[in-house]
């Protein structure tokens, strides 16, 4: 059931390569450009951790991985794809240089995702001369290979279709589109997590604990509560019997409490980097990053597969998407229809969808 | 190895009933005190759910439970206790009432914790007369029973051995004691849950997302991630080969950005209040609050015993914990030696620290 048959990577840093190892391990083709010179070492690594990751996941066999081709120009890895990744730095003057080149010379109906985490899609649009309606922000999570979640932001120009069409598409990857309703820097995830990041800053810069402890507090704490429900949820269970208005008004106040270095930024200087750094040495250098890497796919994979076995075994949140994702690639793995067929009949939603679009834009 | 022997609970809500069941279930005695008529029937709903997690924690059988008295006064409830654990509403007129009176009556050496979730202890122990230097906060997260973390604080008069026999208490009953090393308002984990309930609150103010879209983008997300690892562990991963410091140099600058409502919090009035309470019937209302505890405590169990079979069978973070626990609560069932003999030997801890205590104070 895979919707693109061709995709594109432009960019093979750590989101960039998850995304090309997402796609390959569908039984996806993938051309990638990335002018680094390391990028064929860097990719390779990535995909050598996913496909341990999805061995795990699928022990019966995985599809057979799709087909990577390094192409020298973004035209040429562009030329014949029905969906491109963009994965480059977060710079609006490379994004805009890199995206007119896509649009330049990518097929008329084929969707471009970026994965960008805070530029907003109206801003890098202006730089699309041909087909700026089938530009859609889809901001995944390291490891893109293994997070379900992506955020698919649509910018005053995105066609609701393309909307439509990315949803389809990230779907078919097994993962779990989030369409935000309006258009702000940095969308939804990352505003969260820099909130956490500035008062985390502030705790660790004030002496009040250290990276590990406050680590600490969250895995032993609340990303327990995080990784199966979100904060609304788990505030509803804690307002008791009378739910989410009670919790509501018990807690309500706290927002105005002394409570948080509300009004200003830490400083951010070597000191508070050699800080943080040395801490988190202290913390983690007993493994080397590929170590942690692997540890952290393990824990992911083992996480989803608990969660699939939950809610009487329909499973639970990631876990229920999860089960679906693993059946769909042992499905794949052993194809019933030829491959040809297959590809024909996927390709269609992309085209059909872009072709039927109509005048009305997107807010 | 517990080393209490009986332990009073002073409230008896949400949080208090979390330790009630904690403590019952680890075979200790509890006394409570809770003026609520209802107390009872919420009790015994609470550990209900607790009981059945346990049941599903340690299938071979679980020690024998602890007796629950109700007291009818705090006197009553402390006056044979090894530890008290204060549970009541963060008032802090109401905080200084209730702990003056546990002082009055409670054992010399018996520790005291505070479930208070922001007030400074400093700014409790003014209250008690007697020995305030055995006052700590011990903070924990619901559910109580289940999520291992708490946050150890002392004030100005508590003696540092104070402290060190609180987290002996914790640790004995599979708790995470993580002692927070300055006094603030809040201590680390609320603070950082309060940074992101803020940035919430104008996400959902603003129309950028529902309830349900922001819980899914945590838990399909980073809540996968900070259920294993927490922020900073994962963040040196994200910076690749060059760890932490590339990680901060590249993303330091985002500090600046208009990325977060920082310098105000939303209005909190009738409307957000609606507003939020009706999304959140739209997300959750198929399930009654009972039914979601249920989920969330499979959840969470599932979760803590899938990380217990990682890290090649050593278990990872609360995974490694659950392990223990786990072990210790089946070793429990099953006791070598006299309960009275046990006992005997158990209570010593907190007496000896506390006995030997020097003039010494924490800052």
């Amino acid at each position: 059931m895979n919707t693109i048959s061709k995709a594109a990577a432009i960019g093979g840093g750590v989101i960039g390569a998850g995304w090309v190892a997402r796609l390959l391990l569908n039984g996806i083709d993938v051309s990638i450009f990335d002018p680094d010179p390391e990028a064929t070492r860097k990719v390779s690594e990535v995909m050598k951790g996913a496909r341990r990751a999805y061995k795990q996941m699928v022990p019966g066999g995985l599809p057979k991985e799709g087909k990577l081709t390094y192409a020298k120009t973004i035209a040429e890895a562009v030329a014949d794809a029905d969906f491109i990744q963009e994965s480059v730095p977060e710079r609006l003057d490379l994004k805009h240089k890199v995206l007119a080149e896509i649009d330049m010379h990518a097929p008329a109906n084929a969707i471009i995702g970026s994965s960008t985490s805070g530029i907003k899609p109206s801003d890098m649009q202006v730089a699309m001369k041909n087909h700026p309606e089938r530009l859609v922000v889809g901001h995944p999570f390291n490891p893109v290979y293994l997070l379900p979640i992506v955020e698919i932001v649509g910018g005053i120009k995105t066609f609701p279709e393309a909307i439509e069409v990315a949803k389809e598409i990230y779907s078919s990857i097994g993962m779990k589109p989030v369409v935000i309703r309006k258009e702000i820097e940095a969308f939804v995830g990352d505003r969260l997590l820099e909130a956490a990041w500035r008062e985390a800053l502030w705790l660790i810069k004030d002496g009040i604990c250290s990276v590990e402890e406050l680590d600490d507090i969250m895995r032993y704490g609340f990303g327990l509560r995080w990784a199966q429900m979100g904060m609304f949820q788990v505030y509803r269970i804690a307002g008791g019997e009378a739910g989410m208005r009670h919790f509501m008004a018990q807690f309500g106040p706290c927002l105005q409490w002394p409570w948080t270095k509300l009004m200003d930024v830490p400083e951010f200087n070597d000191e508070l980097v050699d800080l943080i750094a040395g801490q988190s040495d202290d913390q983690s250098s007993k493994w080397s990053i590929r170590e942690l890497e692997k540890i952290r796919d393990d824990n992911l994979v083992a996480i989803m597969d608990a969660l699939s076995k939950q809610n009487k075994g329909k499973g639970w949140g990631a876990g229920a998407l999860y089960k679906d994702y693993t059946k769909q690639l042992a499905a794949l793995a052993k194809p019933k229809v030829s491959k040809a067929a297959e590809k024909a009949k996927a390709s269609k939603p992309v085209k059909k969808a872009l072709k039927k679009a109509p005048a009305k834009k997107k807010g």
